[in-house]
């Protein structure tokens, strides 16, 4: 497969053919092509920054900003009733294209959609580990 | 199990505690008590929307401008390379407490975080799609 690295500004610019959903200054978003239900999206920022912790914070304003209006049109159009935003960064985490992006997932009752396993444990440490996050900012 | 509408406002409002990750006026971020991984975090407005869909586009832009520092703060602690970012809306979709919150879900070599199966078929009808969605705005 050739390189990615610059698809998502491509497809933005509109060098690369994409169905577009929304569009603004800083924001574009489309139909993924590969979807995991009907309505699969990808929100991404004009710009490309490679994962969520890259982004300033104006740039991740603007995607707060226009998520819900997308999710919105996405379930009307669609008729989903439930739907996931998910976001990877990292190959370890799934990330393919090194350019931010968010799914929008419907969730219908055929069950296509998001899979996920939840293999959850308890938190033991979190007075020490809050501590330390907190120190981190 | 007691009734969770309201859990995450008392967890904000400092009625019931929680492990403080971040905070600001209109965000407040926690460790997770049943964590996927180390440092599994979850963001929320300090009011309740139940769903991405109902957030206004304040509330929007303010949880999208403050993911970005959080997820740097987790990844720096943690150690952690690579992160997912999900977030549930209706019950299909793996939604549990109806208050719009964001897990960050650190990955490790261990094989700890979030698993996804991903079953992507292809776009069939995307000019079509995406003109009902863009309509639906």
């Amino acid at each position: 497969m050739s390189d990615m690295t610059h698809l998502f500004e491509k497809i933005a610019a509109g060098e690369i053919a994409s169905h577009e959903v929304y569009s603004n200054d800083f924001v574009y978003a489309f139909l993924d092509i590969n979807p995991l239900s009907r309505g699969h999206t990808i929100v991404i920022p004009r710009n490309r920054y490679e994962t969520l912790a890259d982004l300033p914070d104006d740039v991740g304003a603007a995607l707060g900003e226009a998520l819900p209006g997308i999710a919105r049109a996405v379930v009307r159009a669609t008729g989903a009733t439930a739907y996931n935003i998910l976001q990877n960064n990292g190959r370890e985490a799934g990330q393919v294209v090194p350019h931010v992006h968010f799914h929008i997932i419907p969730r219908f009752e055929d069950g296509s959609g998001l899979q996920v396993r939840w293999d959850a444990g308890e938190l033991k440490d979190g007075e020490h580990l809050s501590e330390q996050i907190r120190n981190a900012f």
